[in-house]
């Protein structure tokens, strides 16, 4: 740790000791769950080291980046479009909380019967552990679940309203969203995005979803070259680093995976067959991974992920063919509103994307992973659980938090899982 | 309890042994709460009959209406329009369950961990106990919040989206979602809604929302002729009776109470002052009154109520001004978008309109009674004790669900609260 460092993140008003606890109980998290792995790419270590990076390094280049004038704003969910704020110039920082450790400084303000996500960014904000706190203009969230939305109307934050069906008019509702973003983020910089600016930022952001897919696309051969705690600290990476940094990162990985997969090399060993699942439901911020873990230490072999931190991240591209700026806001605007969050009513969308992916990925089963009292994902997953019987693919629904204490009841219920699978 | 009810439930396949149970275990309830007040105004006798009415006359009446080619229609929440679906013929029935006896058999198909309206409501449909179950041709939810949109998704219900911001665009979807509303009843009953149909039942609503307002007023007087539980169980009738027969009772009532404080006859008496409090927060459907029964038997009168089972459902009228069918859609439309819902964001309306009620009543406190999980409220919560706070207004938040095992938990913290107002 540079001196360097530690005297920004005093002038950022961070809390020294407690943060310096925090990236130790952090560290010690992602040793037991990733760095425990036998047969890792050797790329991930620009992965691993990504969560170290993301309290020093990042936060020295964003704070570089903000002496010189530049603006950063903190956003929450993969709804605020990232092309838009970097085409103004403007670095959008993901502000999700993925440690347990912060949780109950969360009590100041925030109810115990919320989702931890929620919960662990606030607390890491009242425990002044959050670097980002004071290294960004302002922040911006969205309307996609109850808990969120009125967090931020408690804390000040400005909201995008993502609609709730996919008609005509929801959609008209949204476009009007993107360009109001586009405003705000306009105003801030003083920096117009033109159609210059916002093409080169499509193409960035969509060089990033693209590197993604590729990797994502090992994960169907019958002995993946990565693992599926491997895969989701990638995506989840993707979230905070810098995107051309990012994008290269992935892209070096994709190709050692291609020699891998050339050579014969599967992140997996041992003579116990691991049955392939799926991992559906909400997201996994940067930090946890404890069902990930289980479940892979179960024995199973996650290669495929259906979660805002997996493949609904990346999966779809925008489209690149709009010359206008008009025509490329609306691309983008299309892009994010084709995502299958569980907030939208019906959400057939997601049913089928469901399904679909595990049918491409050849999954044995599939686990529904819930953070829990996320309603919308929690009781979705009944609807979830009947396709997929429809299909005779067994399915184990897991509700959990960010806390370690049931991780050994979880194993539990993964290993049944496994040998059903198995049989 | 007739044989033609039984009869009538035996064909709606109501399990009749448990559905006695149930009405057994409401009755004592309501006994309980309610019977044992003093100075009970005459006119409450209709109200505490509707609680059985609502399963036996009511229904009967409804069953009657349908054997006759009449239609009707199952909603849950303040938002689907009355008006244009008694415009249409067609009966809307309110669905929303207030007896803790069913949450559990909503296991069948809902997480524990959602709030009870909805695990009560669909406990009563699981367990055969919901009259109204088969006394519908389907029914309309809406999307104010996470666990009942997504429920009325599993179920099947159709959805009328709620927005979440108030601005201009809005407005127009809801304006839309009021539009296929009518629709729906119209092709339903095959009735088309007309300028004067429409017309007679925004005056028929109004003159109903008209009397709970014409009650409600007396609470402002410094001895009240009507407790709050029984202005509560008032509220909550108006959602299931009929309507025209509903405004007479309250009329009715209404005419007692200026009577009443003509004589100076009060609810409440002894010689203890009793401090004035508001109940602000979420709905108690038909029920559920422990709460406001623990608070008034603490020693405080309830004077206000902020729910949709109290002032949020009759203080704002449809505008009778219009004069075309488009017109009144519109105004009706209006009206139900000036809602103040916690759904919204930003909820600064909701906000002033809990200061403002609570001036109006000159209460001393506010108790903020939220249901459990429900994470708009529960979370919105903290911005109401603080707006409050800047008025010197105590306020106590109380977040339970329909059990009644922490009753006397509650006691103690309601007993110290009204230490408190009276200090």
């Amino acid at each position: 740790m540079s001196t360097d460092i530690r005297r920004i993140w005093t002038e950022l008003e961070v809390n020294l000791d407690l943060h310096d606890e925090l990236l130790q109980v952090m560290a010690r998290s992602h040793e037991r769950t990733h760095l425990g792995q036998k047969n890792r790419p050797k790329a991930m270590a620009f992965f691993d080291h990504a969560l170290h990076a993301s309290h020093d390094e990042r936060v020295a280049e964003i704070h570089a980046f903000r002496k010189n004038g530049g603006k950063s704003i903190g956003t929450f969910c993969i709804y605020v479009p990232d092309e838009i704020a970097l085409a103004a110039g403007v670095i959008p920082i993901p502000l999700c909380g993925g440690t347990g450790w912060s949780v109950n400084y969360a009590d100041k303000m925030f109810p115990r019967d919320i989702c931890p996500i929620i919960r662990s960014t606030f607390g890491l904000s009242f425990s002044g552990t959050c670097p980002y706190k004071k290294l960004k203009d302002f922040a911006v969230g969205e309307t996609t679940c109850d808990a969120k939305k009125k967090a931020w109307d408690l804390v000040g934050f400005k909201v995008m309203e993502v609609p709730q069906k996919k008609n005509g008019i929801d959609r008209d509702l949204w476009l009007r969203e993107v360009y109001a973003f586009k405003d705000m983020v306009e105003t801030l910089s003083g920096v117009a995005v033109t159609a210059e600016s916002l093409s080169a930022n499509i193409t960035l952001v969509n060089r990033k979803r693209k590197a993604l897919r590729r990797i994502n696309e090992f994960r169907k051969l019958d002995h993946p070259p990565i693992s599926g705690l491997d895969a989701l600290l990638v995506s989840q990476v993707a979230l905070n680093q810098d995107t051309a940094a990012f994008a290269e990162a992935a892209e070096r990985l994709a190709a050692e995976l291609e020699e891998r997969v050339a050579a014969g090399i599967s992140a997996y060993d041992g003579n116990v067959p691991r049955p392939r699942v799926m991992m559906a439901g909400t997201p996994a911020p940067l930090g946890y991974a404890k069902v990930h873990f289980v479940v892979e230490s179960s024995g199973m072999s996650i290669v495929a992920d259906e979660s805002c931190t997996g493949s609904r991240y990346y999966t779809e591209l925008v489209d690149e063919s709009r010359t206008t700026l008009d025509g490329m806001i609306e691309a983008v605007a299309d892009r994010y509103f084709s995502i299958d969050c569980s907030c939208f009513s019906p959400n057939t969308e997601r049913l089928d994307h469901v399904v679909r992916t595990a049918k491409e990925f050849r999954v044995r089963g599939v686990i529904q992973n819930i953070l829990q009292y996320c309603h919308g994902y929690n009781i979705e997953a009944k609807a979830v659980e009947k396709v997929l019987a429809k299909e005779n693919i067994p399915s184990l629904k897991i509700v959990t938090d960010y806390a370690d204490e049931d991780l050994e009841q979880l194993r539990v219920r993964t290993e049944t899982f496994a040998e059903l699978l198995r049989a």
